[in-house]
């Protein structure tokens, strides 16, 4: 199955993403949400609030685009990001700084990096498991092993 | 946080395994399941069940070894995995063909095969359950947001 049969992959039902939609979200998220975000509370700390993060922009931003398209993109984008972060010589006592988040309120520089991550993980855990349902059936009487297709 | 610091990472509580676990699993399941089993529905068909799989033999055959060196053996045994199969020449026609699970009775190759991508990708949301929840405190408010902290 190439990479192009992924672009239209079925997601987990209404409101549910496919892994296209997962990765424009994701480029998205690199461009609007954790460097910008980042850089608020180094220079504004709590005086400045985050700009909302739209969730759904990527249903716009994606269209025309491919699977593979979507994947450089991101690529590309990651490697900027991690060059910015590197440029903003953290140490770990800045960690603690705090920023205002639109909804949550005061949060700090050490919430946002390790949601960075933790946003991530949620994301490539719901690749896997989108992919995996799509085998539901071709996995015959395996099914009863595999809890990711009942997750 | 280097590769390392890994190695002993928590589980998700009592009986569920770490990373480094699952990847002791993923090769234990490299030698004696994925490949074994594809040659054994090939040349016997349903007259010779595969030989029970141990879904713990990892505990003892990762022992004193490293993260880096479990994922280094696991690199090279699928390529050779993917070597073997690309070397079976199967048609498609041939995923037809039964075989004999010792538990589950009558399987086909395409379900085996099918059986491994699902198998895997399970075992990457698993990992990537398990780091996430590394982050459980460290996200702050957020916390709210990322549903992988209470899967």
């Amino acid at each position: 199955m190439g990479l192009a049969a992924w672009d239209g992959l079925a997601n987990e039902g209404p409101e549910s993403w496919s892994p296209f939609d997962v990765v424009g979200h994701l480029i998205h998220a690199e461009e609007a949400d954790w460097i910008p975000r980042a850089k608020i509370i180094v220079e504004y700390g709590e005086e400045r609030a985050f700009e909302p993060f739209d969730r759904f922009a990527m249903f716009e931003k994606s269209r025309g685009q491919s699977l593979g398209d979507l994947l450089d993109r991101f690529e590309w984008l990651r490697g900027e990001s991690l060059k910015d972060l590197e440029g903003m010589n953290l140490r770990p006592e800045m960690l603690g700084q705090r920023g205002m988040h639109p909804d949550l309120g005061v949060v700090t520089l050490g919430h946002l990096l390790s949601t960075w991550v933790v946003h991530d993980l949620g994301h490539i855990g719901q690749v896997v498991r989108v992919i995996a349902k799509h085998y539901d059936e071709a996995v015959g009487p395996w099914q009863a092993y595999l809890p990711i297709l009942s997750r």
